[in-house]
């Protein structure tokens, strides 16, 4: 087997400043690529065309939050000229997948766990490739389980770690154990923490976040349909987990770091925590409270895109005025 | 930690034969119970007299192909008078999953990947057990990637695999690494054959399917955003795979076979094959084509469950029968 790529090649394997990067060099000798799973392809839609305005990528769990995302994002940012009312869903018929484009953001559901998390992005990344996308950030919005938070609070990820509370992804490829690193991008995360303040109603906190491969056991409840532990071996655990610096759970953010991380892409997680596990296991607050917890990293998100957009902007007009000397 | 259970503990934890096992003893103390990512629950919902008369449970990854199938069970097998116009999802609102019903047939999506049909087996199989359910059959219908098969050809597996061709899976509880058995129940496997054969215009056969947490690196393929190996490389592993019994690959089948075996569920995985890996990555062929593909195992499941039915109106005609003494 090839030895994996270290970060130079990584580095190298993009000869153009700012393209999202494709560390696969076997894409570059394929006639098509069909984007199977988003229902697209590089000869049956110009992907430059529909996608290559792209600056932020947002994605999260479930079709109709990432469509409420784009809803809040065109009233917010004054975006409604750049949609089709009602709003269309890029990946067609194809029901795997929800995609939702707004000027430059593209809103994206991946489903639930890393599997699911992993399709879309290696897709989404050759989609942005293909439509050959510049300064590209993309950002995971969900919802997490919280330890020893307020439930509400939202967690901006230092880094994803695994069940044993390390920055790091194991995966298995041709049989043999990879191990890679979940760490995410520290000024972007600096940046959300900074908007969730600017935001304000809620608190925002930095931490580390788990990422697990099931809802249940994985994740030390009580209440699934199988359990082979007690009360207090749950507690023991998610303490080590609390102590080690985790503020959260999810079930995504560790494959999202790794397949943003090798593809050069600045990457952030935000997830709102909701309920305390370290207090219970089931989700069982009113329906309206949840739904208002989930829109919080949502509107922390849009103010990070209306700050980064303003500053493009001012950059623009800057460059514009007489007198500026061209680059 | 307490120790797993072993076949002994887990067979006497169900006092009522045929009823469906929950192995998790802190359930039966819980004065609620919230099936979050189904939107059902023990106190919101009537289980009993929703769910009470199921007998099959159908899953497969998507929303719009479980409904399908339940349109061709109702024409098929007459139970268009047991199914509200039009199909209602059981999930309501929640667009985790979808679930309909028709007469003792539940079917729902399980998105895509392990931890997505952990979530949903956890939750149904609860379900099952407060509806009081009895003897259940659990049948996975998918696609998959099939290994020196024609494509069309669809696949009961005999045992889901890992990535080194083992009839087990790992995973991590209290981060601690378990190892459970994937085996399926070869009986409801050589019926599911039988029946494939039945139905006729294409081959069914049966052999063990490899279960990754990957589409692209984890079964290797060459286009994905991230690739690290050569052709060659590629071939060497698909091939020692072909060779260990791996007749085709898919990404859901070892917790499928885990969970249903620890609840003591009958299960059994039937997939199509799209396309040959040892031939290419792609999944490129056109879409009415790969529709009549996923419609293979819906109408070979059809037949088993209208073959059941039979058997079992037979026996109720048979008790009936004047001079019949009761059992």
């Amino acid at each position: 087997m090839s030895p994996i790529l270290t970060q130079n090649e990584e580095e190298n394997s993009s000869t153009e400043i700012g393209l999202v990067r494709v560390p696969n060099l076997h894409v570059h000798t394929m006639a098509e690529d069909v984007l199977y799973h988003l229902g697209l392809g590089t000869l049956t839609h110009d992907l430059p065309a529909m996608f290559g305005d792209v600056k932020f990528v947002c994605v999260g769990g479930s079709a109709s939050r990432m469509r409420e995302f784009v809803g809040i994002l065109c009233t917010k940012l004054a975006l409604s000229e750049t949609v089709q009312d009602p709003i269309i869903n890029l990946c067609g018929n194809n029901d795997r997948y929800s995609m939702y484009k707004a000027g430059p953001v593209l809103a994206a559901s991946h489903g639930m766990g890393v599997p699911s998390m992993s399709i879309l992005l290696h897709e989404l990344i050759k989609l942005l490739h293909h439509a050959r996308c510049r300064d590209v950030t993309v950002i995971r919005i969900g919802t997490s389980g919280g330890l020893g938070l307020e439930p509400g609070t939202v967690v901006v990820s230092r880094s994803a770690v695994d069940a044993r509370f390390q920055p790091q992804m194991e995966q298995m490829v041709l049989g043999k154990s990879v191990v890679r690193s979940t760490e995410l991008h520290a000024g972007l995360a600096a940046e959300l923490v900074a908007c969730g303040r600017a935001v304000g109603g809620f608190q925002t906190v930095l931490g580390n976040t788990m990422c697990t491969h099931d809802f249940y056991e994985g994740q030390a409840r009580l209440d699934g349909a199988v359990c082979t532990y007690s009360h207090e071996e749950k507690l023991v655990y998610l303490r080590a987990a609390h102590e080690a610096g985790v503020c959260n759970i999810e079930m995504e953010s560790s494959v999202f770091s790794v397949l943003c991380r090798l593809s050069g892409l600045q990457a952030g997680v935000v997830c709102v925590t909701l309920l305390d596990r370290l207090a219970g296991d089931q989700v069982s607050s009113p329906h309206d409270v949840l739904a208002e917890f989930a829109r919080r990293p949502q509107h922390l998100v849009v103010e990070l895109i209306r700050t980064r957009l303003s500053g493009l902007e001012k950059q623009r007009r800057d460059c514009a005025a007489p007198g500026h000397a061209a680059p």
